[in-house]
């Protein structure tokens, strides 16, 4: 079958030919209608050798959503025909953090070498897809396999991350979202979904501003150095209640700081190498700084639930497993307005 | 001045004259601009001479906002002319609970005596209304007196009971409003503002069937036989993850608990004489019944917030204090359509 | 095999020979070490047929613990010989509920007819035992299987319920504790090592009053009509802020409610057929009534680190496979002074 | 009367004689039975004229303990007499985290300048305190004032970090404690009263680790270049859930990171001038760094219960009002076991 895959360090995504997967006991093998492309594989692509904690080469795409193609021995509780989208960071499934579903802080996935499709495991950039067991699986019913295959990280991993500050967002509080891309604009509708928040957003590029506001923002902000003081008395001198910043390099994680109340949740999602120091009388009292990754397996079929409601507007370029190469160059440009699907 | 009073056992509420108040060490006067009328008046009123834990007459009326018209020695933080809503529920101000500002749940107001104004305290159904604490005032700001002074009782107690059942009403829950009346309505509002839920709503008038259509409800079923089995099948069998009971009759709560799912909140708000067994195997697994009173104080500043930010739609019937006694005629006999307000 | 067995409704357990289980793919044979005798067994042999939700003969034990003796195809993450105890709700696996390790809450095994070994599916009161999945054993390690096996539900059990109440039992709290058997003297332990509660027990037999107290209970008290009084006198008059009732027949589920404080948690735990009314004014604001089941994964690997730090002192009455059916009378008789387990 | 002050930037604090103050409407006067030294002081009075936000001189002492000797106008709820302890974070008591008792994070103290007493109001090493509120003052019954006076900040600091970490220390997992001096002897006795983790305590003195030791620590370690290796030794590879860093210097908040693992906690409450950077990839997933300050009311009401059960065993080191500087020259060269304590 065809697979785009990342065969070298400091290589192009690059088309192969490789053999079909066939499911082992236990396994489900899917037929692939749409994988999603994420500035996180770009990331993956720009590390050394010695970053690389899986060999090459690999398959990309760790956002995939298939129809059921057959099942391996044992396998049960999903159909053939039926389908699916898959929960991505796989765990151990029996640690502590895996038997709440939290296979995404597996405690034994480092050490034991268990990686995510796509991100050290063949991914959902080729025609077929081997799911290493059924509980990494959630049915996906009618919902559109293009519009759906984001929320399997660009949604989950924003959702997970305000899930966390829910209890912080409660009437008249202020949301900060910084950077309105891929995850940031599926964000912003989480926020108004699940909070009565107001919600700020933060980009550089107008365009994006516009998606914003389009999606639910209450401000569009140009993130420039006044972007800080303008939230300051949009909230009058409090600072936000939660920000998000969904890019990460050291000029947002340090504006992400300073948008920050007493007391408020900052959330570095982005990986782009910032990072923002805590310690008494840096940032205002008590003002929680973390770094999550991805989300749980409840918290998957969640966004489902919230797409199946109509809640959810995807923005989505598709393009084709052969322009799959240009996908991710327009990626690493930032010219994708919302997020970059291949369907094979 | 002139005030509203509940003055003898089974008697009507009445005009009556009464001394203008003045406000003492620490207490605040207010001029009242909305004094709000509310079924647990007339629970009041139905009460026998042994039920009642205050002496008649009583001036009614414990939802209140007003305008500042003089301050007793040391009181501060608010000045002559502000418009402000009263914070109902006083409790001593120094024990556990209200060291949280949870004044209704104040462990020594029973055993001390202490009483929200129309409840034991002169209340806000006259000219003028003495609040014993500025901590238990509310800046209004712009807010409309008429449409906001609701907010005080049938906005904070729906808003508390509600805040409490959040961390369950995730994407893909349901909640049911039993009761679309004064509180109901904000209540199927205050779900939409706080939560992703979908929200059904049932009642036994179908003119008020419309007004939970209106200010949100996703369905709006009558609340008869076949309601339970109904919201069964909405659910696909699970039950709602939240019941809100507003009339609290026999019937109310037996239905709240038959759409309860496992692990469900039911929170029995009305006042109606029923209520809801729990033990093992009377109700689905850990489906948790509650009945909680009013609200906290920085409750009702999140209420008032969301009133702010346009958020809710409060429905009022407009009386003056001549035409009081009227208005709690009518909201006896079921027949206004959202809350009642006095303005004198 | 020897199994002990509940063959016909209205029968007493008893001995029977039945064919060695074998393991399919993905299950686990278990050589049964331990396997605890419940009150719910009791409950389960008193129902009518109408009632039994599962065929008859039964093989009795839902709490088990043994070592592997064969892994089926696919089976892996556990060596033969190793040392298990098995979580016993099992549920479908992939429910919102099970996919956070809830699987005494699965939303599907009412429907699809999933029971727990022992009540319902083949329990450990036999030889042999067959586990469906790895996912359902936790590792033993150096812990004693006959004083750890009470763990897997009378420890399990308790912490579940008292792990919702953590939040509220904050310094100068009070938590009841009524019925001070299986559960209760376990319940005892947890609340010690898991709160900073004072903790009052409650029996009807002196004896077990004495084991309370051994135990850690900082009082004990006859369960009589002066309990609730007395409890609110060691209260300063607020009442409880958790009770948890192990018994829940009539007169303990009333008990339960006349101990609660607002705002308190009262958690229905025992099988007796009693229940607890709640409504406005029938009980303290805000007390909050639930019963649930049971516990999670990840609780009970909890619970078995609390006996690895030595936190738990469980007391056992020990008896052969032969001796089962005197257990079970003496069980019944309220003869057991904590747990009764089995060693086949 | 006597006063203990800190006088011009730079100098020593200095006996001086001040007027006896005099309660004004709503204020409480305290006669002074003890006051607490704190390495905060010595922060303030490291500090240049343009970092402090109060004018000098100052009366030391944010830790006090009194009986109360008069009453102003209107403040009732005490009575002469009466032993109380005073909350310190003063608050403007109707913001939004005022109206929780959160005073500590007053959303106008800063803007307003609202300061605690010995930090920019005159404070406790003196004869006389003025206490600006009732709601300040927590009755401490038959508690003795020396041994007590501790828990009003390095009690109730401690706590309040701990009491945030609560959910997150749940049987099997371990808390470390670095710096177990005035607040961290403290925290170890709250996080074995409130918790079942495994306590683990660093220190760099090997007298403080004796006493860490004494009052509950599981393992005390000297906090060098291999603590943060033996303790991921100890935790089977996983670090802690939750790390508290009461010394704040740039080595132990690095230590803090070091220690933490996926999902913890890192709280760094000394004021040190260290720091610890938040970023992808720089710590596990999701480990949280908050840097929090002092507590609630509610809090220190909670404290004050733990010491009446006898759970607390306050180290103190006693001097007398002319004492006082000696007493604040040992804390600084680290000579203080426990917490230095003034008695006027």
């Amino acid at each position: 079958m065809k697979a785009l895959q990342y065969q070298h360090v400091g290589g192009a995504p690059t088309l192969a030919t490789v053999p079909d997967p066939e499911p082992g006991p236990g396994q489900v093998l899917l037929k692939v209608t749409a994988a999603g492309a994420c500035h996180s594989d770009i990331a993956v692509m720009s590390m050394t050798a010695d970053q690389l904690t899986f060999p090459l080469p690999l398959t990309l795409g760790h956002e995939g959503v298939g129809t059921v193609a057959a099942l391996g021995d044992g396998a049960s509780g999903v159909a053939v025909g039926e389908s699916v989208a898959v929960y991505g960071p796989w765990g151990c499934g029996v640690c502590h953090s895996c038997a709440q579903g939290k296979e995404n802080y597996c405690l034994r996935a480092a050490k034991e070498g268990i990686h995510p499709p796509g991100l050290g495991e063949p991914g959902a950039m080729a025609e077929y897809l081997l799911v290493d067991d059924v509980r990494h699986l959630v049915p996906l019913g009618d919902l559109d396999p293009v519009s759906t295959v984001p929320l399997t990280d660009a949604g989950l991993t924003p959702y997970h991350a305000i899930k966390i500050s829910v209890p912080k967002l409660v009437a008249g509080t202020t949301a900060v979202v910084i950077g309105t891309g891929g995850l940031g604009h599926v964000a912003i509708q989480l926020l108004r979904a699940m909070t009565p928040s107001r919600v700020i957003a933060l980009d550089v590029v107008e365009e994006k501003l516009e998606l914003a506001r389009r999606v639910g923002a209450h401000e569009a902000l140009l993130s420039d150095t006044k972007a800080a003081e303008r939230i300051r008395e949009l909230t009058g001198g409090r600072g936000a209640e939660a920000v998000f910043d969904f890019v990460g390099v050291p000029p947002t994680t340090a504006l992400a700081g300073q948008c920050a109340g007493i007391e408020a949740d900052v959330t570095l999602v982005g990986i782009g190498g910032g990072s923002l120091p805590v310690g008494f009388g840096i940032l205002p009292y008590e003002t929680t700084v973390r770094s999550p990754y991805w989300g749980s397996r409840s918290e998957l079929e969640e966004v489902l639930d919230l797409a199946r409601q109509g809640m959810l507007d995807i923005h989505v370029e598709q393009f084709s497993l052969d322009e799959a190469p240009r996908a991710y160059q327009l990626l690493h440009d930032g010219k994708i307005n919302g997020r970059a699907v291949v369907v094979p």
